[in-house]
């Protein structure tokens, strides 16, 4: 596609002139809109669409063992399916083309991103317990390998997701990355979200949770840690030292009170590739990155009482990290005026995203889907949430 | 208005049937929309949309002192309008019918409020620096005082605003509180914004901001403080004796790093009246309550380690104080499905905002402003903002 009369941003500024993006010469006249590359969402599980608002404001493990736990024991692959399409709108809309996916019945967030037309990278939590999708560690780590050297939709990459220090046995753990290794596949892990998970990991081991991820060999450049909410000054060195990337989740860290707040400003210094996501929308409740950038922004400057640190431009890189894709936002919205500073508008009051190119071709033109219909996706969701609340 | 098959939120729960908001006998179908009280932004600039995103990341003092105090030495009457009415245009589409405004040239934002067919409630910040609205304190004074004895628009109240201790001496104060209960007007004021402001306080008087405030008359029921941000437990409950109301600004405070965090749990405890406000656009970057909502809900979360305090309803009472219209939201909308629960939705995820009904009369009617040109607001405003840069 050729974008012509381009306002962009090119990563520090803002630049005009002609783009092109994809291999066809189809033009677009991108006229009172501001292009940027599509957000990319690092970390979420799509399809707890399903579970938005569910059980809102209860303390983190009441709301795990009362109503999170329950209703996914009840999960289904066409629940899962009609939940991830309706992750795709909200990830279309708001202008995200990719995004890192953690969750059950793989097989139908897979078939979500072919339908919807953006991209995704899926992985099958791997924990110690039964669930609807697998019987236990064994059972979900045999889901993985055959996902792995199968063949897969275009635009889906699958990886490997244990789900967390403390839901995985060492043994699986090495395991996974294991697998990981033999299909060149990334890694993506939960880790340092909760203080208790720290303690207890060091009651254990005698290491933080980074230390302890290194020392059994799960660390290098296609290890994805999201949370990292509690780290030590010696964990962001094995970091930086792994090449690893990490992944910012502030709105579900402060809506779950975990109390830490990732070092984003000494992750930055030491060089650590970082990224930005939601989460399920079951803990923040969006799915919005526009909204994330905000939050990030604000957490990290509030937390270090330093108005400096975690600009717009910072977040911005973050929320786009490794995106492949355009999105466009509207220029005349009244939340991008002035244009004194196009991306601190953004990143701060938001816009209304037009179009989304993805692989060539627009999913979304001119605010409408062209990818699938959004009001029998809608209808069907409605009908799938209700089923998964009986 | 008579709005029939209403789904809305009755300040607890989510009710369904028949409302009437206003007397006209006109009727309106909200099916597929939920009425919710229209928001009431309890303090703001709202001319300040002018600076949106200038000068984004610098330090408090450089901000103010590079970019936002030369800009305003420019300001006219006929600036400050335009820059109101694109305030008007946002607090509109994100559903909020009323707000508390200080700032210079209050006639100016009189007359936007008049046209948009919104309430605000307007006060010139009294300081003791001469500016292009009044030569010093005393010039202050009687133009505050000439719109309390004045006529006024409708829907339009004055009130009367000192713009803060470290910047009105004692006696302005006193005079200022004087001034409001002549005249039974509200008076506002920013209090304990950050920590320098309540040390050189204590280092002055002995006493810490509200301390002081009550120590020389200025508290009642009439009196309403922003920011609030640094409060001790005896200030807490001083505040509730004197009835006044606190407005949280946690966007503001946290963008501008300001530190501390308005204690909501024991405001909320003492039976003190809590508001919310965006502050200005130039340091939030945002007039949407909805946003405010969701970043004062998380704060507090995440601050006090503790994901039961400041739960949606808390927050959306907050927002809505003393509303008198009615707002409704796409029930259909992405961000608001499922239907678990519709208000930690709209706190959490958002909502798109499809009517506004203030005074018997849509101002929002299907997402078209029906009380002005948008079209040709944005137009002049983007002049206005391109001028005052110069």
């Amino acid at each position: 596609m050729i974008i012509n009369n381009a306002t962009y941003w090119d990563g520090s500024r803002i630049a005009r002139g002609r783009l092109r993006n994809g291999p066809s010469d189809e033009e677009f006249d991108a006229t009172g809109r501001l292009a940027i590359p599509a957000f990319s969402n690092a970390h979420t599980h799509l399809a707890m669409t399903l579970m938005r608002g569910a059980g809102d404001g209860l303390k983190l493990q009441d709301w795990l063992d009362r109503v999170i736990f329950p209703m996914e024991q009840r999960l289904t692959p066409d629940l899962v399916y009609k939940g991830a399409m309706l992750g795709c709108v909200e990830l279309i809309r708001t202008g995200c083309s990719s995004f890192t996916d953690m969750y059950y019945f793989v097989e139908s967030a897979a078939r979500a991103v072919e339908t919807a037309g953006i991209r995704g990278l899926l992985g099958t939590p791997i924990t110690g317990f039964g669930t609807p999708y697998y019987r236990d560690a064994e059972d979900a780590l045999r889901i993985a390998e055959s996902q792995l050297k199968g063949s897969r939709p275009p635009r889906v990459d699958y990886c490997v997701a244990p789900h967390s220090i403390y839901l995985c046995s060492e043994d699986v753990l090495i395991r996974a990355k294991a697998l990981a290794r033999k299909y060149g596949a990334k890694l993506t892990t939960h880790v340092s979200e909760t203080r208790k998970e720290c303690v207890d990991c060091h009651r254990k081991t005698g290491l933080w949770p980074v230390e302890y991820l290194d020392s059994i060999g799960l660390l290098d450049e296609d290890t994805v840690l999201s949370h990292a909410a509690w780290l030590t000054k010696m964990e962001v060195r094995i970091l930086a030292d792994r090449g690893c990337t990490v992944v910012h989740c502030p709105a579900s860290n402060m809506k779950l009170a975990s109390g830490g707040v990732m070092p984003l400003p000494e992750l930055l210094a030491a060089g650590v590739k970082v990224a930005l996501g939601t989460d399920g929308a079951s803990s923040n409740n969006s799915l919005d990155m526009m909204h994330e950038m905000k939050i990030g922004s604000l957490l990290q400057k509030s937390h270090r009482w330093d108005a400096t640190v975690a600009p717009a431009q910072v977040l911005m890189r973050m929320a786009t990290a490794g995106s492949k894709d355009l999105a466009f936002v509207d220029l005349d919205d009244v939340r991008m005026l002035p244009h004194h500073d196009l991306i601190a508008n953004l990143v701060y009051a938001g816009g209304a995203v037009t179009d989304l190119l993805v692989d060539d071709r627009f999913v979304l033109r001119d605010g409408v889907i062209t990818t699938f219909d959004e009001g029998a996706v809608k209808r069907e969701f409605i009908e799938a949430a209700a089923e998964l609340r009986q």
